[in-house]
């Protein structure tokens, strides 16, 4: 029978001040996926961790996006999925994505890598309408391309790899719930302009910042005037903790997705443990429990470990 | 007397989906500018083709960012400046901009070049803002810095060049006036959520396309769902026009500035003057009279011909 073992990834969206368009891959966590090829037309997922999935493969991350790919599929073929989940489920770092995106690119590599990534993403983007009722693409396109991506548009879907300088990454993860839809329905529908403009310029910059391996420039284009002020508040010691890291050197960083994780970058990672450091006696002084992660940009994104 | 000649060349300001945050300097048209050191402080500005002028400095877009050079200086010198305007008021290619920045720059010239490219963007900015109300930069930076910049914040000023492809550019200038102050006033002050994103993924994808000169990403990211919808109904015929460019080659283009102009960017000058045919008919048909360049990028900016 065939298999396969994968590693998939933990990501961030938007990257402060690219709300819905950019995203960056992690080294670590990432989800431990085996997926072996049925003989028939059947889509079974299960984890290995009392990880509580909805029964009907439709409903899940992982299944969805497994059903559409059977979909276009002539081949009597199937998969059943084993995760050992290792991102949690609500911490803002993509956990739904890197099962949607770790289960079609096990699934491509058993059957010959017959869709591109640009196919997976779409695959993928149904396990997001299952996880949060958008088909969004800001997790899953990173998880898959690896590295930094942008995502210009989702109809039609245009995604584009964006170069980046080796960039160390410390997430805290506080134990609170920030569902995502919630911190989506508490955004304005409408922004002013001149904070849009502001908001075009910062993201200009941290693209052409990222491009240069400018350092300097992608710290400073990394603010967001309209998200950030409305969402951070769902967040305790935000505001602090930002202010904080940059004094300790990180580049930059904010809310990681729709929260309740904070992200930093940094240049190297003696900084990024120093990072940790402030993060963590911030959070231990307000009394919130939490995870820690120091880790880097991740250039491949779901990975095969064993075939 | 110590004095030099300049080119201040035209730009185009917003590419599209850059509004206030992005400009291009064009190879042509340009104004030139003589001008002279004087050994007491004062600013005198001329035309030598009629050009109406205000005869007091400070309301004059050349002389008031050379007031305001002059008030960082201890020096007991002045200048005294001689336009050849050749770049028409009005068109939406900076033509107040190339009279700053060719002003600032000639006079740094003479000056022994003692100010940085950025100090010479803040003070053609005050020949902006007594042009039009506003001190904005995305016309003077690029005529200073040549090529394409990003103006990511003008508060503070943080000019970004970023590198980009061959690209020749069409350029009609409709014989009709659209005020920068009328095409500012119609812009609504909030813009939708959902149109702000689809623009960020826009210039995102745009600076990328430019620095990795990816043609295709580039015309694709050329696209203005907020500020072209609402000026365009200012400028005959500009949908028949950017439709009919776009079937005869060209990459993408819109607006200039605020307009009337309508700018075109091509691959190759082929396109480029296949694309003016195509501008020149649909405005023969409508019977609006214009002016048409066909010109390319200009990488320089203001040029020193004669010292």
């Amino acid at each position: 029978m065939k298999q396969i073992t994968v590693h998939a990834p933990a990501t961030v969206a938007n990257l402060v001040c690219g709300f819905d368009v950019l995203g960056l891959c992690l080294a670590e966590p990432y989800d431990i996926m085996e997926v072996r090829l049925l003989d028939k037309r059947q889509v079974i997922v299960r984890t290995t961790n009392n990880f509580p999935l909805p029964s009907d493969p439709a409903m899940n991350t992982a299944g969805a996006p497994l059903l559409e790919m059977l979909a276009v599929l002539k081949q009597d073929v199937g998969f059943e999925v084993i995760i050992t989940k290792q991102i949690k489920p609500g911490s803002g770092i993509g956990s739904s994505a890197a099962s949607s995106a770790g289960a079609v690119v096990a699934a491509n590599e058993l059957l010959g890598n017959i869709f591109s990534k640009e196919e997976l993403v779409r695959f993928a983007m149904f396990g997001e309408k299952v996880a949060s009722g958008v088909k969004h693409a800001d997790n899953v396109a990173p998880c898959i391309y690896g590295g930094v991506t942008l995502i210009r548009s989702i109809f039609p879907l245009d995604i584009i790899p964006i170069d980046s300088p080796p960039l160390y990454v410390t997430v805290l993860h506080p134990q609170i719930e920030v569902r995502t839809s919630d911190a989506r329905e508490i955004l304005r529908k409408e922004v002013l302009l001149k904070d849009a403009i502001r908001q075009w310029g910062n993201i200009a910059g941290l693209v052409a910042g990222l491009m240069k391996s400018d350092y300097e420039l992608i710290g400073r284009s990394l603010e967001d005037v309209i998200i950030e002020p409305v969402r951070s508040i769902l967040i305790p010691g935000f505001d602090l903790i930002k202010a904080e890291c940059i004094s300790s050197g990180a580049i930059g960083g904010g809310i990681s997705g729709s929260g309740p994780s904070i992200f930093m970058l940094s240049k190297d990672e003696a900084t990024a443990q120093s990072v940790a450091t402030v993060m963590q006696s911030v959070y231990d002084r307000i009394g919130v429990n939490y995870h820690m992660y120091v880790t880097t940009v991740n250039p491949q994104g779901v990975r095969v470990v064993e075939r």
